[in-house]
């Protein structure tokens, strides 16, 4: 493609709302167009690489044979009501009428619209199982956009559903597209780690879910992983490390004073003892069936609260931190809570000792008392594993566990009946008998994985693209200024082309400083440069490495076979 | 691919909603599935022969250099609002806010849109022409959706747009996309017309607009056509024939009585007369600006009137057929009109002589009057071509017209400047000075065309796909109960395959009528047989045209040379 006729035009200035690398140089290079909040246009090189990335996953999933379709990007409000999301699935469902006054919305993802096109027409256990997906647009109203395709409000996602007759056939679909996620993403070029993630409360027993996360500073997700394991931290299952003798109870509660000490680590400090001879107390508000509940959360003095595990536990609908009203209303005294003596349900994090010495609060202003142990005050603690994983706490083989961010780009679950037994969807079983089928869900973010891959990979002058999903294979650039080279240089340009090969000849009237700052930002991952002089001289061109900017110098007549081998090696 | 391991069900049934051949088909052939009201899902085969359509409209227009990119389905108010459309597009637009309470809505096209990406990057005369093209999803909300894909509310466009600095560029621009718009057409293998069509009242002068209709007696659209002249019989310039030899006006106007004759058919029997020596009057409202205007149009009595030149004449933003009140407010009696002695405005055809004699209403219940000629009674008549052309009408070079009608699935169309202007949108001009650059739009109905095909091919046992667009080159039908011949049968669609043959292999375990019917119904156009016993006697298989039904025996080794061949020449 030669750009002197392209529709391209690059930006100096980072856009006022861009606070990420991909939102800044995919407005930078080029690829994106701001249409609104969180609504993005894709231009022609942004497109270019979406359908790179849509390609490679077509390619993929037919392989495992599921089925392209397209469902509707309006759907009728009355399937969501039969499944009851028209209610339950929050505010991002972007909801409206039309003239008829009908509910629609623009779907937000598709398994009651799925499902309602697998009940109209599989009818019998030997139909399954069935398998399918679709690339298409989808659209959830965030309250605060942000980081450009990243978290849009408008995006594109393949979303992939299958439906099976028992749990032994979802397991084995589950396993081939958790082998065709690692393909796709191998096959983008992204380095990723595949994650248990949050099955959530609803979840039936031995329900798999995985995330698929891209590796990236700026991710908005924790990971916790070791050789042999890895999750989300929202799901994570570490063993807590301690790393001191604790106590055993010496008396009775003995009230200090602790006057301007409200931390654990204060407390510890003031006392002279170790942080991890404290207990923390976390209030929170816990929503359910439209009742609140005010629940106290214990974990030692250097933990946090997991409030996903929390959450899932309890199956709340909402969990808020408590509010200092909440607090107040509970007479709870803020800073100064210990589990003794209080109203509130009370849930420990499993890995405390229940009959070691903890300083705990006072539940007095100005107070923490010593001598707390689980097994004195309760018969019956209800202790959960509740608190946030973290660094150095060990895996089930006892190694340690690091943390790293994520993007997550994929996520792929095991439904169970959840929807089939919502939408009425049967089917006749071996015996005849009425069945609903188990589902599987499977997604990937197609407009995300352009902004992950750029946060991954970029640097102070732009993007480095994965060569797969690079908006083209070379980046050629023509520095001559004479009628006759530059028809020599149009002539390489003709040469590589008809090779099959994607460039994008810079055949611009712009300086030479321009050609090369627009290549860096744009990252095509190798770059072809004719300068006349060089060219004059020693008939020879250079090819440039964006990532390593390593630059070889090489005979014209060599150049399509030299790009080929480095293109191969890349 | 094997249709046992296919999610594909045809269906007995036609829908209940469905009034044309194309929209059972569609449905019972199992390509598309409801969605809701105009709303459908694209199942795995009516998406595989989107994508070839899509992939054949990619083609012709990247050698146009038009540049692909995909703007939002959602955009935001605002910009519509800046144009005049968010008041002006009418009630087709879905609107709606989001949870900030801005404005959205789902892009019913995107004039706007694109402007507001050109204005961002564009700024001076050497970055014209742009070319872009888009094909993504839109919505218009119609009153009453029907024909299924063909006049649904959510469909896949493809729309084009082209800016230029001066009205020679648009013009080359536009017989481009014309000349690429013939070829894809012709290689979606469509028996299609291009006709002049109605630019609207607000085209500018020299604006030219086509559309390209595929034939077929379904269409919603009249075409009138000679062999050097082809329009939309909205804006058809066609000359009337007239039959007999008017006569002059011999007195003053004779009152008749006709007390039961209200049409002109009836009055010129009555009176022994041609139906073209009498008049007729429609009777309007126009909507202006706020204010209505009733208008009296006058034809000969055997001519109708052309409501879209009427409209664009009088620049009205609603023209409708006066109500029975609208005719007593304005004292007119209803079947008894004539042009005397009336308040409301009065427009004459400009084919009726004016110095001629007609028959036209008495203005009074029961009568008529003779002797009317339109030089006695108006000084300055309002003349204009307003009526409906008809067949056998004359083109310009005299020779008579025909009347087909079609399906329009592509609409050229030279905007001017008017998006331009109204989003405040220029560039810099060669000599330095602000213009408002001129552009074109030109759009593909994608999904509408799966229908059209269907309405042009198709007989009562199916569908009969033109080639290019089939979702599969051939279907085989295995007809094989031994496991010994199953397996030749599978080893026959693997040579298929393997040759890069889209083949369709029906090898479920169902009877062979099951699978004929499936065949036709689907409508691939070639079918390749493989009988159990016929192939275990003579080693052959058959060949079936599904247009022309024809069969032939072939060896089994010749059957992918044959199919080759045939395929050829479809």
């Amino acid at each position: 493609m030669k750009l002197s006729k392209s529709f391209w035009k690059t930006y100096k200035e980072k856009p006022t709302d861009a606070e990420i690398p991909s939102h800044v140089l995919m407005t930078r290079a080029g690829l994106i167009s701001k249409s609104g909040s969180g609504i993005y246009n894709l231009l022609p090189f942004g497109l270019k690489s979406i359908r790179k990335i849509e390609n490679i996953i077509r390619k993929h999933l037919d392989q495992i044979g599921s089925m392209e379709i397209s469902m509707s990007v309006v759907t009728p409000g009355e399937l969501w009501k039969e499944s009851g999301r028209w209610k339950d699935f929050g505010s991002e469902m972007l909801k409206f009428s039309d003239k008829l006054n009908k509910d629609l919305c623009i779907s937000p993802t598709n398994e009651e619209a799925v499902t309602d096109i697998f009940r109209k027409s599989v009818k019998s256990y030997k139909d399954l199982p069935v398998s399918l997906y679709q690339i298409n647009t989808k659209f959830r109203d965030e309250i605060r956009p942000r980081f450009g395709v990243m978290r849009g409000r408008e995006f594109i996602m393949k979303d992939a559903y299958t439906f099976h007759a028992d749990k032994d056939c979802l397991d084995r679909e589950y396993k081939n597209f958790y082998q065709a996620y690692e393909n796709i993403f191998k096959d983008l070029g992204l380095d990723f780690r595949v994650v248990e993630a949050d099955a959530g409360a609803m979840a039936g027993p031995g329900s798999q879910t995985h995330e698929f996360q891209v590796l990236a500073d700026t991710g908005e997700d924790e990971l916790i992983y070791s050789d042999s394991y890895a999750a989300n931290i929202e799901t994570a299952n570490t063993q807590k490390v301690i790393n001191i003798e604790l106590q055993s109870v010496t008396g009775e509660l003995d009230l200090i004073s602790t006057p301007n000490e409200s931390t654990c680590e204060d407390v510890a400090k003031l006392l002279g003892i170790n942080i991890q001879e404290t207990l923390k107390c976390l209030v929170f508000k816990s929503i359910k069936d439209g009742s609140e509940e005010i629940i106290i959360s214990v974990v030692f003095g250097d933990d946090e609260i997991n409030e996903v595990k929390l959450k899932n536990y309890l199956a709340s609908d909402h969990l808020t931190v408590a509010t200092d009203n909440d607090l107040m209303d509970a007479n709870l005294v803020k800073g100064f809570m210990g589990p003794v003596d209080i109203k509130p349900r009370v849930i420990f994090d499993s890995s405390i000792p229940k009959d070691k010495a903890f300083v705990i609060g006072g539940n007095k202003e100005g107070y923490h008392q010593r001598n707390f142990a689980i097994s004195k005050f309760y018969a019956n603690p209800e202790t959960i594993d509740i608190r946030l994983a973290k660094e150095n706490d060990l895996d089930k083989s006892g190694k340690p566990v690091k943390i790293c961010r994520g993007i997550e780009v994929g996520h792929i679950f095991q439904l169970g009946d959840k929807y089939t037994k919502s939408l009425s969807t049967t089917v006749l079983d071996k015996n005849g008998k009425s069945m609903s089928p188990l589902m599987g869900c499977y997604g990937i973010g197609v407009s995300r994985i352009l902004g992950a891959a750029i946060e991954q990979s970029h640097d102070e002058k732009g993007i480095i693209w994965p060569k797969n999903i690079s908006p083209f294979d070379l980046h050629f650039i023509a520095i001559a200024k004479s009628e006759e080279y530059s028809k020599i240089s149009e002539e390489i340009y003709h040469q590589f082309k008809n090779a099959g090969i994607d460039v994008l000849f810079d055949d611009r009237n712009v300086g030479p400083g321009f050609k090369f700052k627009d290549a860096d930002l744009l990252g095509i991952p190798l770059q072809l440069v004719f300068g006349e002089r060089d060219y004059k001289e020693n008939k020879t061109l250079n090819i440039i490495n964006r990532k390593s900017g390593e630059k070889i110098t090489i005979k014209a007549e060599e150049a399509l076979g030299v790009f080929l081998e480095l293109n191969e090696k890349l």
